[in-house]
């Protein structure tokens, strides 16, 4: 039986119903029904072709299902699966529970088919179950979006920490979902000053449109896709204070030397997570009631779905439901 | 009794014999008379005006002497004193023994009147007791150059950690000692091939003054002052790597958000110790035979010394010696 998915054919191309055989189901692999899938930023960048020509394209990987075959995960088990589907399983990241650093992580949908569709096969290590509690739709998100975030403020935040997050956007409304939950200080930064509102309701403490007070933040989460004036963003950190970029922005980062030495500054980057983290996130998820601000539209309704995230316009994630 | 030193009197000048009476010694000060003073590139750039206009300048913070006075050291007891010579003593900074990051530090030749001179003053808690064992003049420089080295690595490197040290100058040769006396894997990344020899006998494994190679180090320490094409040293990291720049670069580092994220990697600065950390560090020196390599001029040849560390002549570190 062929599973049916939407996918793109050239870069900017509308979606179109694509059936395909998948491989015969591997060892240690598991067939998921999907339920739901979101949509991520990145999925826009691959099917416009800005990340490399691996067309056809089926796009998605904050997916909701339920396992129907396989081995694993037993049969009937909800799961989520995020941007990463396999790794080698033997290396030293993998070994040490990081196997988002496996340099033989297999993507979701670059190489492999993605979400949007009915089914997916995929290395059971990389289906986590969903706990009870959490609502589909709004769960799908976290998978990418929610463990993107989740995964830096694990590392660099603790309760009372003074964070900020700039872009309320998919990412950005989910870390100020976390981090207030984690018990830190929280302030939105937006260019959108209608967003202070919602920003508020999500979480933030306070809200900022203009430049950032110096030494306030002991930890900024950049969600936007934008390099911002980083001399105003290391001066908005306290002493030993962490930029995290997250938003994969086409222009670098200009870093002053002083900026860093002086304070004893970092600039990172963090990408997704593992699965232990993912799991240990939903767990969290489902104990603070957090799941992403979702517009849900049937899987058929992709193109426009993926056209209000191309154009920022979700509020705040789109996810794609089956028909 | 006037205290005796040498001073700048405007950028880019000769140093003057410079006689000053000090202030009364205050409660919670020692007066300490100045066997050795290690000259650091920053007094260069003090020197040369390049930090501001601080005139008069007696340069000079890596220094090694007795207690002669004062309250809180013994007197007679042998002391260092590097970059940082006051602090609040009741922020939350220096309350969690971070006083390096106190708003209200102190420095020892900005501000106040440094180690090119017979004697000088400083709070008690910045005059930190040398071990038995070490080498006055070869201990000088670890108060400014040994620190800013060592603080990075005991956050950053660990038994087994891939380091590379880029820059086999003053930090950069006691960088190596530490690192190899922590049991990391280290290698020297030099412009200058003829450093090879002895970067080994400072530790290095390895010697390159090519391109780094992909995927090698845990760890960048950039002693050079200057911004290196950061697109190679990020993915010369291994992942969740950390390219820590120590050197005051003027141009800024120039940082791909990719680069960063893929790997989840940390581009970080680091500056000096606080006397916790300083203490430590000159314990493990003693315990691992480790001091700076010393070219030793009597203190009236300052202007001489100060100006192999200008040119970069130094092998490794000039050190002033109390005639």
């Amino acid at each position: 039986m062929p599973f049916h998915a939407y996918a793109a054919h050239t870069a900017r191309a509308a979606l179109q119903p694509f059936a395909y055989e998948p491989p015969p189901l591997a060892p240690g692999e598991v067939e998921i029904a999907i339920d739901y899938c979101g949509i991520c930023h990145s999925d826009v960048h691959l099917v416009d072709g800005e990340w490399g020509d691996f067309f056809p394209i089926v796009p998605g990987h904050e997916i909701i299902g339920s396992v129907v075959a396989g081995e694993g995960v037993p049969a009937g088990t909800r799961v989520g699966v995020g941007w990463q589907c396999g790794s080698c399983g033997t290396c030293e990241w993998c070994d040490e529970g990081e196997e988002r650093l496996c340099p033989s992580s297999q993507a979701t949908c670059m190489g492999h088919y993605g979400g949007f569709a009915d089914r997916i096969r995929v290395d059971h290590r990389f289906a986590i179950p969903i706990p009870d509690g959490l609502d589909g739709a709004s769960a799908a998100p976290l998978l990418c979006g929610g463990i993107t975030v989740f995964t830096p403020l694990r590392r660099y935040a603790r309760e009372g920490s003074r964070v900020a997050v700039v872009g309320i956007g998919g990412l950005g409304h989910l870390a100020l979902r976390f981090a207030s939950a984690m018990g830190c200080q929280v302030t939105a930064i937006s260019t959108r000053p209608d967003k202070e509102t919602e920003a508020k309701s999500f979480g933030a403490h306070h809200f900022l449109t203009g430049e950032p007070p110096a030494g306030a933040y002991d930890l900024i989460l950049n969600t936007a896709h934008v390099a911002p004036p980083m001399d105003l963003y290391l001066r908005a950190l306290r002493p030993k204070g962490v930029f995290c970029q997250l938003g994969a922005a086409a222009e670098p980062l200009v870093v002053s030397s002083f900026g860093l030495i002086v304070g004893s500054k970092t600039v990172s980057g963090s990408a997704i997570g593992s699965p232990g983290g993912i799991a240990e996130m939903l767990h969290f998820a489902a104990a603070h009631g957090i799941g992403a601000q979702v517009e849900v539209m049937p899987l058929e309704r992709c193109n426009e779905a993926l056209d209000r995230t191309r154009r920022n316009q979700a509020r705040y994630r789109m996810v794609l439901a089956r028909s």
